[in-house]
């Protein structure tokens, strides 16, 4: 079974921006068996996209549009759609009411143009939306089903999941399909490679992928089998031998978070976190925040932001600042230890370094940064040396915080 | 003048790669004042490919081919085009000196498959490739150029910087650009639209693109003229209208974002910020931090994300937070006094509420937020409910603090 998807927005036709939706359905496309033989990408012209659709229906059974569902002037698949079908729009009372009960919830006056969102395609099937205004839409034409979908990621995710996915599942032959990911952090892409390409290039099922961020590493292991336990066991097969070769480097074999798998440690101990940040200025409790429920294990801390709040803030002894400078183990160790302490915590973490793009500290390199973690062993700090830019730094000082912090419990 | 890309590889229909030549190619097509109005993504699949192909010329006085020119039999680009221009593919003495010269300088033995690059489809122009194997080719039509470009984007770029853009310009009528960016806090897009629909619409120069992206808007205006001065006129004339219209919900007119925008202001008044969050652990201070210089404006702050933090580390009175809960307008109040008091700065901004998807404070939703901001004329908080998953929520909590304080400057 083969499908397309053609991603409307002006936007996306622009230097900066990028379709990434299409990623996402592609994957759930190819878990359901489907391939997908072509993607297009047009701006909000109405006949451009009339003709385009109408072309992709000639070519493939399934058609999947994103974007384009909005309530303004530019937003036109619905439209666009209608004409390459030959088909009216019309107004839809329940589409309507659906509209003003989330804007009567949310407590907005729903604008005129609103009303845009309320025109479903003739014999259209409704696909809710709970996450915004746009609804998608669901068409079964001879052979052949034309699906529009909402563009932000937020809309289009769930309901594709929730609707779709079983509505596709329906018309289309089942195949298993077993998934392993395992994420790994603190070790370059390169050397995981190393270890364990040999392990799985002779396997073209499973499929391997790895995708690497920012410290943060992922390996996937999609089999495809007739049931179930053949396709789980196919992926097993290999994920031991990746298991085996990585030991602890992997710190969650269910596609979990680093912060998440932090926490689920932190949580089975009934142990807690704090954290006193410099240079990451609050993203490390803003990503440890990320986690639903995280108010269990995650107690608070400190911004030290600004050179005077390291002793304003925190208690640091002046001449210990001064002495030291603020990017040193020295105040990376108080910082961690005053955090602990003023928290009672059971842990708590330090970050203080040069993000750039200059370094205010003579003699340290933008891109230095101290970590220092305290328990009731006592406390430690180590250096780190991280490339790029003022981003990529921050994200390292935080991806390896907490995996430090993971690799001593 | 309109330009599509076809970008040719089946790597770029998996999940895990995205097409970005042409993000480059847009950009340096737009500088020609070409508008792209169509991307497509296709596979190894030769008949499929040289219909699109033949679609496209129908379409677009140009096309680009990214992709599909290399030595093995996946590589399609060139037999399809021949097969959509209904032209023969001749050998090409020059092409293969080339190859041949190439492999012996880098003393490499040539596979009998690069033959296959020798090929030129009939009338084609060489386009030279110094750093592969892959030559381009510019296939001159009547009112009509397509051009096949290598995928590499270390080939493509020298070869469309060195050879296309010097050609293109002898046949576009020379336009410049100019471009405009307005961003915008505060409102949702639907509002937005609203007011600056009868503004824009009628013209088609400038261009009008709006992103919108959590609490956060962009208006972009793309003008062209014959020189710069009159593209600038052009694009100001509706800007200038735009700029009227939303008065002060315009943060930025130079596309910074919010806190950069804000911490201007800061700067500018000398005066100083500090932070005290809740419910978003860290991510309105990450935020502000995320501006290099910051330091001159941001001091730092408090993560009371457990309640007993707000007691412990602001000093909130604790029969305070009791009667009123950690979700209100009095806690979120004391949070910026406290905070403001504790560091010194001229402002402090709080953040107390529930992200979701759970709520642990009786009687309040999830998605409701208390952002409080505290100053020397006195604190006062306000309230808002946030729709969406906990990211969105704490998102949207970020911005609109950001904006509050910025809209009382």
């Amino acid at each position: 079974m083969q499908a397309e998807i053609i991603a409307v927005g002006s936007e996306l036709l622009t230097p900066e921006r990028v379709d990434t939706n299409s990623l996402w359905l592609t994957r759930q496309l190819n878990d359901l068996g489907v391939e997908v033989t072509q993607k297009s990408i047009l701006g909000d012209n109405r006949d451009r996209l009339a003709s385009a659709i109408r072309s992709a229906i000639d070519r493939s059974p399934i058609v999947i549009l994103t974007g384009g569902l909005g309530p303004t002037e530019d937003d036109v698949t619905r439209e666009a759609t209608a004409q390459a079908l030959l088909r009216r729009l019309l107004y839809s009372e329940d589409l309507m009411e659906t509209l003003s009960a989330r804007f009567a919830r949310l407590g907005r006056k729903m604008s005129e143009n609103n009303r845009r969102q309320a025109f479903l395609i003739e014999g259209a099937r409704i696909l809710p939306n709970p996450n915004g205004t746009a609804a998608g839409q669901w068409i079964d034409l001879p052979g052949r089903i034309v699906i529009l979908l909402p563009g932000p990621p937020r809309e289009l995710k769930p309901m594709f999941s929730d609707h779709c996915q079983p509505m596709l599942s329906e018309v289309i032959p089942q195949r298993s399909l077993a998934t392993l990911v395992f994420r790994v952090a603190g070790m370059p892409e390169s050397e995981l490679d190393q270890l364990i390409a040999p392990i799985y290039t002779p396997y073209s099922n499973p499929e391997t992928t790895i995708l690497a961020k920012e410290g943060d590493i992922q390996i996937h292991l999609r089999a495809t089998a007739e049931t179930a336990a053949e396709a789980h066991a196919i992926a097993s097969e290999v994920g031991g031998k990746i298991q085996e070769a990585l030991g602890k480097r992997i710190y969650s074999s269910d596609g979990s978070p680093l912060e998440a798998a932090l926490g689920a440690l932190l949580k089975a101990r009934g142990e807690t976190l704090a954290v006193a940040e410099s240079c990451t200025g609050g993203l490390l409790g803003g990503r440890v925040t990320s986690v639903a429920g995280s108010s269990e294990w995650f107690l608070g801390g400190f911004q030290v932001y600004g050179k005077a709040m390291k002793t304003r803030l925190l208690g640091l002894d002046e001449k210990l600042v001064e002495d030291n400078g603020v990017v040193s183990e020295a105040v990376a160790c108080a910082m961690a230890d005053s955090a602990r302490d003023r928290t009672g915590a059971t842990y708590a973490l330090s970050v203080t370094g040069e993000a750039g793009p200059e370094s205010a500290s003579p003699g340290i390199e933008p891109g230095t940064v101290w970590i220092g973690m305290a328990s009731a062993a006592g406390v430690s700090a180590k250096m780190f040396r991280f490339g790029g830019d003022r981003e990529r730094v921050r994200s390292f000082a935080v991806q390896t915080a907490l995996n430090l912090l993971r690799l001593s419990l």
